[in-house]
């Protein structure tokens, strides 16, 4: 694991999500720059004291040193956002798979860099949107997949938060400091820390693709360096319309994702924070309530759950049905065995790409006059 | 009453609106200009034969030569929109206050010459905007006028409608029919028909006024005449920004108006098919969820209550609350008494301007490859 | 009407239910026994002078003497409980119809001579059990009835209430005084207040009779004179079991009346504070969510509609359907007509003995040390 | 582990929350009695072949002789109820500390003898009462032992699952057919399965104990060998009264556990099925929304809380608390240290007493003509 030291939020993370399962054990960490931060970090994770590093370059390098069935399988990068390029190339280009937060870096060039040499080494990249890992999000797509609302006509993905809302960033919240600095963030603080996510979302469970947007940015909370809110107007590639807000000075809200596709014959809702739930909307016939680890589920649903229904399962579920997904990926490639469907759906680097592309078009229409800004990849 | 004859939606929720408190008699109609519905439906109503027409002109003319304690003190005009001018404009002349369903008239320059002849005839009208009715609504406006959530930064309004997901104006949806042409319904279907309601609720509440818009209006439905869908961006006179979805092809969705309002220290959230819950969110402190007829609420909310708490009041008592007000205006005047402000707390003449303004900049935003149009009036 | 001053909740609620549908018009009342406050009440009301009274009787008399065409058709009765019985044993023999609110009468025994006397007089009688008004109530009673869940279970039905958690009856709370005063509203207090509504609701819906109690009552707020809390075990006389609860001391509930109705094949769920919808639960089967004003309902359910779906009905619309049904079945025997199904789906004065059995049963049960108290009525 | 072969639910369950948080390792098994499917389910989990067993006298045996720095620190019996007693006191004799899945023991007896072993070892033993694992029933717990609400009055709670509305023990279902079979399961079925996760979680959060009883307890579902359902009234031992109702035949609920307890000045609301949120009810204030994750809670719930607000945390997350609380505790005796309060927060073998009697007194209660039973541990 690269970043994610002790105090970090998503570092913890993606070890309660990476250990669930038993599949992935923590061998090796450069868990801060800082020593004190790094060693300390190592000791509370159990980690051998010649295993935890300061430095990502000197973890990857002797790492690539060891011997195969010692050797790790694959890195964690979960430092801020500026910091995931450099150690994705590398890691990469020692031969060591990949996992990373969103955003995957900081600019769509360096997206398009990170493809290649995977493209090129044959390896396994996996990008940490964790919304489409719950199974009920798994189940909208089936049922878009199905056709069971015929062409889709109209999608509407909001994800407000609240936490912004002061200038919490001089108050010295690490979190809300490096988040709204665009050095180390990239070009957008609301689109790139949450709107990518629902950008995401929408075209998973839809399966379509935006491809115009009309983005009004805004910097709310005075004396903020980055925009913390915004909306922005979209267009599918099979004509329907949609709408995006993140914003990040919705005082009062916590983390309220929430998702409505509508088709010709019904329509669907996902709200992330009550995630076992899809309401399953039908022109002229009740509404349906789908229930996670239920056994009228499609067959993605189920194995992407654990538990029986009315067992709720929520975010760290979500976010280890990625990392059993990529784990169960990498056996079976290590087995020489090709990976089912169901092994392969985490998000990638394509994934990636989309995630910059989205940022960048947004930021761009945001400052355009025109209307509609034509998506550029 | 004008319009509103028999299978028609909206004059019998009027009659069932203004029977409710006991303050107003239906005296007279000119129910349906089919002189066999007007007959039967005036029958339906115990209305006398004598005072059953079927020409408002023939209607208002009889009217205003009665006895004055005989005669009616207000008429209520519930025919499709392109037929709201005439009638209230010569109501007016003939010395009777008006109620007038929304949208105001077909057009802007309608309603201003409407406002003016109000104006000169010192005359009442009231536009029944229901869904300021609400007791929840009102709550919601007074806790942004105290000052609760400090300065608003924030307004998201959607209304989603399933009913025109189909083509239903070509398979005798009388609704739907005079709904989606453009010659009596006016510019815009969704934004003539719901998103004006939202407008409304999103200016009464915040106490804000919309100052740009950026609209993308939609023909979804494919052999539709008029626009069914749209998505509309905002800037506020307070330089907050807002989003106004309404949309009549959400297929699976009733009436489903909700509006989120943010400040700085909090937010609240209503929905119009809950209505009697008030989501009161607070940076870092508990939610709070304020219901109608409790004791804690704002005066001007229980003065719209009828029962006390836990007995739900829905649309016909919002709608109710409107003509309760338009009514203790109108006695309050004939006494020559003052009326309160709870009493005047009706949608206006002037609310009328706004919701065409509304309209009309929308449909030229949408029109136009500017991004924002200043609004117009 | 007899009873219902200004400052009474009921009455208030009897006469806005009347009003709505324009089908029942206040002509005279005894609506206080104070001459001040029946008077002052009169003229708030509308009423002529001269059908203002203060004693029931002499209304009653003089009533009955006017020609017919001028009459009243009906008398309501909104007093307390205890002065239930003497109004409507006049007014059956003075040949007038009557409205009364629940629970019937005093005693059981008091119900009895009550139903006798509509039997002799073929008058009718109406008992406002509210719940049993609501659209979706109709639609639950109609599913089982259709058998969809197969034969029925289980029952659980809740009624809590928080309005009497302090004694307010010593703080000069006018309602909390006579309805905690065994000699104003009977033998019990939550049970006779709040349970007889639960069990109504429970015997409607599911068609069962209960046969067996096995109840608890309870004294909660020190220094009260009747029980204002109960737990009650119920045995149906299809073999299956119950649990009713009804209790006014629950700190921070409203009026939280809520059911469940569970079958082989699946169960319902309804709410009285969200009464539009009603979930329906199946065995290995997602949840369907039914919305009153929908086209997939029953006839009863849309026969007892105002409004088209999302557009929120409340209590005042339940009280004012059992005031539909019972006018049109008045109607129709007026014009020898036999009244239908749907307008003769009122509760009756046999419901009112039913009503008054629960109570008796229920309160000689909690005085009982045996588990099973029998049913006797 | 002993039980929990592949196909099991609950010794999934437990390898899942105990892994989490990286103190847990699975280092051997006893997962099942046969040969097959204990070799099989081993390889899955990664166990080396020889600490593989079928038979967990065996494993004890083999485990208690390896050295310190390799041998298991506690086993985790999770097979079906019967099989508890015999590993649980093998494993206190060889020194091992114990998790055990509830019931406990198969009778009250058993976990008496349970107890004493306990006492006499001076080793800790854990029981998995799940509910009481949530972030939000601890911040309810201390909400109550804090004076929020005042002196408790009355507690409603209730579990009902359909799981069993058909005769499934006979269609070849595993886990119905030992939890309907009274020689694998004790003497009740909805009470030993849920009905004691319903009284710990009173008992856990309000802080009192119950001591009478009023059961009726049902077979609802032809031709099952032990009850499926069952209501109780309840006595606790300050004088407040309550309402526990545990069914497995309410078709088309799935685990719906759910809580409400009042006191003199509010009350609060929690369910299992949205585990994030507690309702906190206040006589005459709005209702607050308490959300697990957020910055105003205690600090036992934070404690008990991974992820920050938004981010729902479920069933797994509960049961890792319970681990974790109690690796904590073994940790800190390890190290000579006393555990902290928050540590010990698991529930004991003294809860393990209290289920059991809940069970034993439960049904005699249902078998007594008597109406109150009192509690007799």
């Amino acid at each position: 694991m690269i970043g994610g030291g002790k105090d970090a939020f998503i570092g913890a993370v993606h070890r309660l999500a990476s250990n669930m399962d038993g599949l992935i054990e923590l061998s090796c960490g450069a868990l801060s720059i800082h020593p004190d931060v790094a060693k300390e970090s190592g000791k509370l994770l159990f980690l051998p004291e010649d295993r935890t590093y300061t430095d990502y370059k000197e973890m990857l390098e002797n790492e690539s040193k060891m011997p195969a069935d010692k050797r790790i399988d694959f890195v964690t990068i979960v430092t801020p956002n500026f910091a995931h390029f450099g150690p994705a190339m590398m890691a990469l280009d020692k031969g060591f798979n990949v996992v990373v937060e969103k955003p995957i870096t900081l600019s769509l060039e360096e997206a398009k860099q990170l493809q290649q040499k995977v493209t090129e080494t044959g390896l396994t990249l996996c990008l940490t949107h964790t919304y489409s890992g719950y199974p009920m999000v798994k189940e909208a797509r089936q049922l878009v997949k199905d056709g069971a609302f015929g062409s889709i006509r109209k999608i509407i993905v909001e994800y407000p938060q609240g936490w912004l809302s002061k200038l919490s960033e001089r108050e010295g919240n690490a979190q809300a400091a490096w988040r709204t600095d665009p050095s180390k963030t990239g070009k957008s603080g609301s689109m790139g820390d949450i709107g990518t996510h629902a950008a995401h979302l929408a075209e998973y469970i839809s399966g379509l693709k935006i491809t115009q947007v009309c983005a009004d940015l805004n910097i709310v909370v005075p004396g903020r360096a980055i925009d913390d809110d915004g909306n922005v107007l979209l267009k599918f590639d099979n004509g329907s319309n949609g709408v995006l807000i993140a914003t990040q000075i919705a005082a009062g809200e916590e983390n309220a994702l929430k998702i409505k596709v509508y088709g010709e014959k019904g329509g669907l809702e996902w709200h992330q924070m009550e995630p076992n739930t899809l309401w399953v909307k039908w022109l002229e016939q009740p509404m349906q309530v789908y229930r996670a680890g239920s056994g009228y589920l499609s067959e993605v649903a189920k194995h992407n759950t654990r538990v029986p229904g009315g067992h709720p399962e929520g975010y760290l579920e979500a976010f280890a049905n990625i990392y059993r997904n990529f784990a169960l990926t990498l056996s079976a490639k290590l087995e020489g065995e090709k990976p089912t469907e169901h092994m392969l759906d985490f998000p990638s680097v394509e994934d990636g790409i989309r995630g910059m592309a989205f940022i960048e078009n947004v930021v761009a229409s945001s400052q355009s006059d025109q209307k509609w800004y034509d998506y550029q990849i």
